[in-house]
C-alpha cells in the first residue's frame, strides 16, 4: 500500500446536510484528489467559536497523527480578520483566526503557526462571504499534499485567544461551564477527569462527589450510562474525558433546565468530610 | 488499479453529525489509512437494538462483498457484554452481543463468529462509555487490513439472539410489525416479499390483498408510489424488499397514527375468496 | 501518486442520514471501490426537481473537473420517465430524465447526452421503487471508472426541460423567486449577480439597489454578513453567486415571511435615479 495522506477532519457552524461543506470538500478533492474527509461536526450553534475551540481541543487527539483538521466557524468572514495554519503537536489546523485554535494551542503548545495570506494557495476569486471554499480549503489540501507549512505565510505570533476553558477553584469547589450538548443530549463541561482527580485524589472518593448544576444536586460521579435508574439525572466522565450532566435512558438536553454558558459546582460532599 | 479494501459501513444510534461518529471513523483511519467509510444510518432510536437488527439485516447485501459493517447500538456499554466480530456470508460484522446481529445471523447463516477480547486489538486506554471507539474501530480496521478474524478472539458459540424479526401467520392472516421510519416518512414493517408471496402466490392476487394497519384498511399492494392519488394512504413492497405503509407525495409518519411496534395485518380480502 | 478517478457527488432528496444514501454508496463502491463520494445535499423537499435542478447548477463548478453528479430527485420512479447520463462542460450527470439536468444543460450547453438503458450497467434486478441504487448509482461508477457515455445508450436530444430559472425584467424592475434556503436559514434567490451588474453597472451603484420582498424594502445590497446590525434584514450576494435575502446573525428563514417560490424585486431606488 503506498503511503497515503492523512485525513482532513471537517468542524463548522454550517448545519448538518449543508451544500456548503459539500463544496469545502470539493475545492479539497480538486487539490488534493486521494484524501479522506472526515466530518467532526457541523452543528456547531451558528458563530459559537468558543464552543467550537473547545470541542476541537476535546477530540483533537481522536483522529491519526498528521491529520489536519479545516475549522471553520467565522463570524468575521469578509472582514480584517486573519487566516491561520499550523502544526500545534501531531496534528494541523487550518483556521480563522478568532480564537477557534485557541484551546488546541493552550494545551498542544506554540508549535509552527503561519498567517495564511499567500494567494497563490487561495481560490482564483476570493468570495467575501465563504472562506471555507476559497481560502481553508486550498491551504488544507495543500498541506495534505505535503506542502510546506512556511509557503502559506509569515510567521503569527500572536494569535486571538478566547478565555481558557476550564474551571477555576473556589476553596474547596471546582466551578466549571456547560459548553456543549452532544448528540445524546448529554452536556458536556470544561471539567476535565484530571480536574476531579486533583480534587478527589483518591479513588474511592469519586463516590462521594458533589454535583450542583440545573438546580441539582447530583451525587457521586457514574463511571457508565447504565448505573443508574432509567430517567434519573447523572453526572460521569464521558467519553471525550470530562464531566458530564446525563439523564440515564433520555436526554438530559429535553428533561434537565440547563444552558450553555451555565455554571456547574463540584465538591466533596460535607457527609463525605466527617 | 491496486486492490483496495472492502468499506467500512457504519450503523449507530449516535445522531446525525455526531462527532462520536467522527472519532469512530478517526480511530479506523489510524489504523487503515485507505479504506472507505460509509454511513448506512445513525438515527436509529437510542439503545432500539431490535430495529438496528432488522436495519442492518435488511441494508447487508446492499453493500459489496468482503463490507465490513461496524454497528454500535450499544445500551450495556461498559458492563459485562462481549464484543463480536464475525464473517456473516460474504460480509463481516463488529458489533456488541447484545442481539444486533442476529438477524443477519439468521439470514445469513452462522458463518464464523469471534468473542473479540483480544487486548492488542483495542485503544490503549479503553473507556467505559465508548466501545465504538476504543473496541469496535480497531477491530473493524484491523479486519479492513486483512487482519484474520481468528486473531479477534475465541470463537463464540452463543451469541445473544432477539426473537426473530418476521410474520406470524394466523389462519390465513399474516400479522407483522412496524419495525422503523424511513427518510421519508414511510413505515417499514417486517413482513417480506416472500412472506406475501407465500400468501398470495399468484402475481394477480396481489390487487386482492386487504392490508390492516393504523386503524385503516388498504386494498391492493402498489407497485410504486406514484399509483395512488396524492394524500392517499397505500401500501407496497419498499426497496428493502418488505412491505412498507406510505402516503402517496406526502409522510406515512406524520399522517397516519402508527408507531414501531404497531401490528399490521395481511390477508386476501374476503371478496377475492369468493 | 497514481491517477485516481474524480469524486462522486451526491444531491438528493433522500434526507439526511438516509439509508438510501448508503445503499447508493454502497452500490458504486461494489463497482467502483477507489472512488470519492461527497454529499452535497439530500436535504432537497421531496420531489422539488426545480430546487434541485438550480442548487445543481448553482454548485457545478465547485467541484473538480470530472467530477460525476449523481442526482436523484425522482417522483416518477417506476414510471416511464427516462434515465440520462450526460458530459455536460467538464463534468458529468447521471440523472432522470425530468429536468433535474436542465440548468446545468442552459448553461453549461448540451455537451454529450444519453438515455442511460444499457441493461448491462444496471443492477440484475432492478427495483420500481429504488432507482437510485439499481440504475443511476451503477452509471456513475461506471463513468468513474472510466466508462465510455457511448455505452450508456442512444443520444439524447429532447431532454425534459423545466422553465428557466433566472428573473425576467419588468421595465427597470428583475422580478426573480426563492429558490431554497440554505442550511444557515438565508433564501437564495434566481437573481444572479451579473444579472444585477446588468441593472446597476457601476459599482457604486449597488448601494442604490431596492430590494423588494417578504413585505420588507431592503436599502442596497451589503458585501458581508456582518455588514449589518444584529437582527436586521438584508440582502447580499451570497456564495453561490446569487442575491441572498438574508438576518444578520440569524435565520431569515426563521424571521422572515418568505417561502421558496416567492417573488423577489430589485430596482434602482428612485432617489438614485434622480
Amino acid at each position: 500500500m503506498t503511503q497515503r495522506p492523512a485525513p482532513i477532519v471537517l468542524l463548522t457552524d454550517f448545519g448538518p446536510d449543508s451544500w456548503y461543506v459539500g463544496a469545502v470538500k470539493g475545492a479539497v478533492l480538486a487539490q488534493a484528489p486521494g484524501v479522506a474527509l472526515v466530518d467532526l461536526h457541523h452543528g456547531i450553534a451558528p458563530q459559537d467559536v468558543a464552543a467550537a475551540a473547545f470541542l476541537l481541543c476535546a477530540c483533537y487527539r481522536d483522529y491519526p497523527p498528521g491529520s489536519i483538521f479545516l475549522a471553520v466557524v467565522d463570524p468575521g468572514v469578509g472582514g480584517p480578520r486573519r487566516a491561520l495554519a499550523g502544526r500545534l503537536g501531531e496534528r494541523c489546523v487550518v483556521a480563522p483566526d478568532n480564537g477557534l485554535a485557541s484551546e488546541v494551542l493552550r494545551r498542544e503548545g506554540p508549535g509552527e503557526l503561519r498567517v495564511q495570506d499567500n494567494p497563490a494557495l487561495r481560490r482564483g476569486t476570493v468570495s467575501a462571504t465563504f472562506h471555507g471554499r476559497d481560502v481553508f480549503a486550498p491551504a488544507a489540501a495543500f498541506l495534505a499534499m505535503g506542502g510546506e507549512l512556511a509557503t502559506c505565510g509569515p510567521p503569527c505570533g500572536d494569535p486571538v485567544l478566547l478565555p481558557a476553558a476550564g474551571p477555576r477553584r473556589d476553596g474547596e469547589t471546582l466551578i466549571g461551564r456547560v459548553m456543549l450538548a452532544d448528540s445524546f443530549g448529554n452536556y458536556i463541561t470544561d471539567i476535565h477527569a484530571d480536574d476531579v482527580a486533583a480534587l478527589a485524589d483518591a479513588e474511592g472518593a469519586w463516590s462521594a462527589l458533589e454535583i450542583v448544576a440545573a438546580g441539582l444536586v447530583l451525587h457521586g460521579l457514574a463511571r457508565t450510562y447504565c448505573e443508574r435508574e432509567s430517567g434519573q439525572p447523572m453526572a460521569l466522565i464521558g467519553s471525550l474525558g470530562f464531566l458530564e450532566l446525563a439523564v440515564a435512558g433520555g436526554s438530559a438536553q429535553r428533561l434537565l433546565a440547563v444552558e450553555p454558558g451555565d455554571r456547574v459546582y463540584l465538591r466533596m460532599s460535607r457527609e463525605s468530610l466527617h
